[in-house]
């Protein structure tokens, strides 16, 4: 995979955006292997991916940053400068469930997934062995009712002593303290069992199979302090039927989990989520 | 198409009722063109549909019904027979949207549903040209915040004076009265502009557009007196992005919606769909 | 729907495209309300759409398309600069099958699709009627195994008397003779009832029955001198099983044959679909 | 999982076949968890799949099975008798592509597939390490182009000694020889990556890249002496679009793959694959 920088930007709309911005990026000699816009227009605001090839630039990353911060004032932007070789550390939460990190490892093991996964931390003992055939450290922190919040104290301790840049809850199964939520505001990815809004909280395939729905879905989310209500990134389902089961609905439903935790986070790795409001822009 | 009788049947679940079922079939030299059957194994519930060349019996409608009363009082059955050479009757309730309407018009008139529809009802004007063309009465009765239970009265009445067999509520966009929910239980079918159970009530792709879902879907279900609560027939998605508008969810959320309805409407008129509690069998 | 501009490039790609447009625009002080950019490393080919808000150039239309034109000169390119408000006008070509036609003409109506339709040809009578209650001339020339090249230059006159800018075949059935199709190239849409290149040619359904195939589709794409070659603008499939007959199929074809004949003409009439060689951009 | 007897048959159609075997089925107080028929109307062939609770049964499978061979030689049935308790024996063959054989594993592993996998045979060995972590004997088979009849002689020895009831080709890349095909004929699944029939034979996301298609696909099938041709068990498909370059539909295409080749094997295990002339009844 060719190294590229990648500038992310979201700013109020208005004339003239992509002309400096795409003028300025010309001027470095910069090649454009993708460029994504998006203009909001019942907010008023307007959103911009570009992938630029970093050996076509005649400045290093750090010369490209002052340059562009002039820009920046002037149009009132949040924005970001990525180096793509640079590889995010991603900590993956989980409990005792395997399909999705099973999911993940394999796709980070074939490359699949550009990123380092420092460690899995799990309330759960079982997928030890699993994570450590990845080379990958596993750490056990239990869970229970009485030790909770020193618990996720802990988890959040290990979060940063591992340097995490984002977070991944792969079927982790336990709310997440308000703290930890902030810390990782559009940073930290659930998957949700059901096609949010429906079914939030527990048991969503109960929930589906009493209402007797003719599909169920999967929602990946970055977690806010609002329980399975933060901005959604992706969604998926498939179809079931009378025949199907509670636990058939469990199954089934595993594969969508999967491949919907599995898209989202790879579109946040390249990038490409932009978060606005609670509502998200994916330049897939 | 082919005449045949169906044999729909629902009962407490034990053994041998497949064989009591299809042993008298075949005595009366009955040939299976479809047969299904299912086993809701907690709540202990049988569902059988048999739909059988009537060409093939050696006794007529009645004779059949009569010889098998006596097997469904052994069996404790819930049960129909039904020739499918006689064709419901369908009244259509519409309001000013035309794409449901306009799509089951038109499979009517290309024989794709085998039904009658005697009237069309509307609240509004703008659909009378339509309706006619296809040789179909259009009765306009305005329902108005004022003579709304009056209007709903001359709607009942005219649904009585029209035979109606099954109503389709084609965006009808009126709450209806319980008595009339009552009145056409498991035979008056509403399509509802969203995944429900997400998004209940009103203005569902507005609140779509507000949560920033990645799908948005249609739901077909049988009314019943709790608002989009009733047994769902039959669901199904369209993927949207944040490029797409609010109004742009109206647009493409037509397309599921008049589908939907379509799968729902055509499975009901088959003797297709089987309700048990508040959840449909639809043998499909 | 507001009035806007479209300007629609594509040529070699290099550094600076990008910005010297958008400069352009930005200098005419053109409001962009999408825009649309795609680079093909394979090819080294740059895809460029731009949607600017009329009201907001200081410029008229060909005071634009002129002062743009030594930009186009400098970089090369294919472009063009569509103003939204004058409507397409689109010939239909239909047969006796009417799904497809029944689907456009209503989308017209509700104002869905925006476009004129000056006539409808067809070589079966049948559709004369609901052609007509649109309030659009229906001309019917017959196409017999002798009269092939005379119906066919008789059409190709009609397209021109009624200045067609866009053919659509609406399941036509007949093929095309290679002069029509280069007068109307990159014009001519047509919809094919397989999920090409499967089953190229007549009675694709019968071939999808014969092989077993587990999913139907069906593609729009426009019409070449190669019988089904063209280039691909959109597909998309259903899901059929051991239950379905033939018939099953073409029933259940017609509803994909639909929508995604609907897609690609809407994506086709909003400039969104650039072809490059045998395939296309289409950004939607 | 409750133990079950499974009661597979295929004949020529004709009255009575249904009451006649629910009959016997009901003599031996056998409880029918699930039943399903087909009637193929073209060919005049019947298909039945019975579901019986084991402990139901007044009889042993034994018995069961001698008094059922009256009624199959009655009705010139071929028919099994399945103890769903007995575990198949599925041996894998892979090549380097991990993604079909890591799935598989996976679902085997966390008791989704119920087998045994007492081998996996590879012609590289790179797979190595992670089917030993699954407690799985890999066994190494190189195959050169000099090498391969005495290779694939190699392999069929193994699938014997390890006595393979199926075999499944997880990406296995290799033409099989006709002598192993017809072996396990019926009972030889491959997964082919494109949506056949397009795209047989080699390189397929090559030359779907090349068409410019907007759906990609897989096909699970028996494999057969005609390359690509066998009965088709499961299919489906992914959305791409003209930013995906070459690499991109390989990685997207591999998600597809591995769905559909789990599926395939889910429901060949299970016995709800009925082959007949060159197709399938899949009783999901």
């Amino acid at each position: 995979m060719e190294n590229t920088y990648r500038l992310i930007i979201s700013c109020p709309d208005r004339v003239g955006i992509v002309a400096r911005v795409s003028q300025f990026i010309a001027e470095q000699s910069g090649w454009l292997l993708e460029a994504n816009y998006h203009s909001d227009a019942e907010n008023n605001w307007f959103f911009m991916r570009n992938e630029i090839r970093a050996s076509s630039l005649s400045v290093n990353l750090e010369t490209f940053r002052q340059n562009f911060s002039v820009i920046a004032d002037e149009f009132d932007m949040e924005w970001e400068l990525i180096d793509s070789s640079e590889k995010r550390k991603v900590v993956i939460l989980a409990s005792h469930a395997s399909h999705c990190i099973a999911d993940l490892l394999h796709r980070w093991h074939s490359n699949e997934l550009h990123c380092d996964i420092p460690c899995v931390i799990s309330n759960h003992e079982n997928l030890r062995s699993m994570v450590e055939w990845h080379g990958i450290p596993f750490l056990y922190v239990p869970v229970t009712p009485e030790n909770k919040p020193e618990a996720h104290r802990k988890i959040m301790d290990l979060t940063a002593e591992y340097e995490a840049d984002t977070v991944v809850l792969a079927r982790y199964m336990q709310i997440v303290p308000p703290e930890f939520c902030r810390r990782y505001q559009g940073r930290m990815i659930n998957i949700h069992h059901s096609f949010l809004p429906s079914f939030i909280g527990a048991n969503p395939y109960q929930k589906a199979y009493e209402r007797g729905v003719k599909l169920i879905g999967a929602t990946s989310h970055y977690v806010t302090e609002q329980l399975d209500e933060g901005p959604i990134i992706e969604q998926d389902v498939i179809r079931v039927n009378h025949r199907h089961s509670k636990d058939d609905l469990v199954r089934l439903g595993k594969d969508v989990e999967k491949a919907v935790l599995a898209r989202a986070l790879r579109n946040h790795l390249e990038d490409r989520v932009l978060v606005h409001g609670n509502k998200t822009v994916v330049f897939d």
